[in-house]
């Protein structure tokens, strides 16, 4: 059976990815460079792709700094060095305007035109719940849409399926299945600052999760910091 | 109050536009250029955005040809000559897939951005019954997706909502309105298949509508045919 992936080369989606396979899944993953990316970020999720075995990967591109408004995109700050009670708390500059529905909208695509009914994201609400695109009723609201917004779903050849097998889990649980899973965490990115090599900034919200999910997983943390 | 209209430069969208106006919208255009126009559908889309007095048009670029499956975003002949029969029944090869969601979710990130609650689209099921993402039941389910996936939404700050005004009229009836709201219908171009200065074909199922919809109302066609 198929699946399309939604993968950014990040710790969570290169996990969906590996659980995706480990269910059998014949994995077609997509990134999609919104203007957020280093080219470094797009070889990384190339190079994890071809590693778990995804049969295809393709990247989209669209050009979100049109529209602006988040850090990932428009010519703001990424916040550093915040403490963990600052990143539960509110909907963060790095939020992207609609990011979940977009990269979903594209995925949803992509399952059509290859015959998938499943897609994979690697959305998260424990470590940071600010993200409203990343909650159980966004994915599940995307789900029925997904169902009547497409040729595949009316025709009832199948029902379409958001699986967000990371939903619920710690990032310290996120590496502990993905090194199980054979997951090589020195090929991901998690930076929302990285230099043009790939080095990570260590300061980031996504680097401050990234490095205590290492830690309290008892697994050496791979990532190169610059 | 701001609305975000999605603007192709084709009749049903500019006329979409013109509605928005009449009911004292402040107008942010956004066409997405999705891999499916020549560069002078996107002139068009700008020229009509001025013309109906727009306080900003943006294109956003996305390459939906790496996904394909359409004849307007991969290399698949352009149905000509069908009959009305023919276009109404099952999903038309120009189906692109997911294009509604994507195109709402683009519209949706900007309206979070530039602060508006409000999403014009120049959907219409009557004429054209085949696309699965021009039904009510699609809008209205993007309309509850919109109020959960957004920091606005999520924030009770106000809650987005869908407009299709043409949702249920026929070709003659959105000219015949349009013509009532000013808009100069020579500056559009329905085309699926245009020529590089911008003259349409005059035979694809896009073209036949539009000159029926002109016949219908009893209004001279200025549309520029090869």
């Amino acid at each position: 059976m198929k699946a399309v992936v939604l993968l950014s080369g990040g710790l969570d989606s290169t996990t969906a990815l590996a659980v995706a396979r480990s269910q059998g899944f014949e994995c077609h993953t997509l990134a999609v460079d919104y203007g957020q990316r280093h080219r470094v970020e797009l070889d990384r999720a190339a190079t994890v792709a071809k590693a778990l075995d995804a049969v295809d990967h393709r990247v989209v591109k669209l050009d979100l700094r049109q529209i602006g408004g988040s850090a990932l995109t428009a010519d703001i700050a990424v916040p550093k060095d915040r403490s963990a009670d600052d990143m539960t708390h509110g909907v963060p500059i790095t939020y992207v305007p609609a990011r979940n529905t977009i990269l979903l909208g594209v995925a949803l695509g992509l399952a059509e035109v290859v015959g998938a009914f499943d897609i994979f994201i690697g959305a998260n609400v424990l470590d940071y719940s600010g993200y409203p695109d990343c909650r159980p009723e966004f994915l599940s609201a995307f789900e029925s849409l997904a169902n009547l917004a497409t040729k595949a779903g009316t025709e009832g050849t199948g029902k379409f399926r958001v699986h967000s097998p990371l939903l619920k889990m710690t990032k310290a649980e996120i590496i502990r299945e993905g090194v199980k899973l054979g997951v090589d965490y020195s090929q991901t990115l998690s930076c929302y600052d990285p230099d043009a090599t790939g080095k990570a900034c260590g300061r980031c919200d996504s680097c401050s999760l990234r490095k205590k999910g290492f830690a309290e997983a008892g697994v050496p943390d791979p990532t190169l910091y610059r």
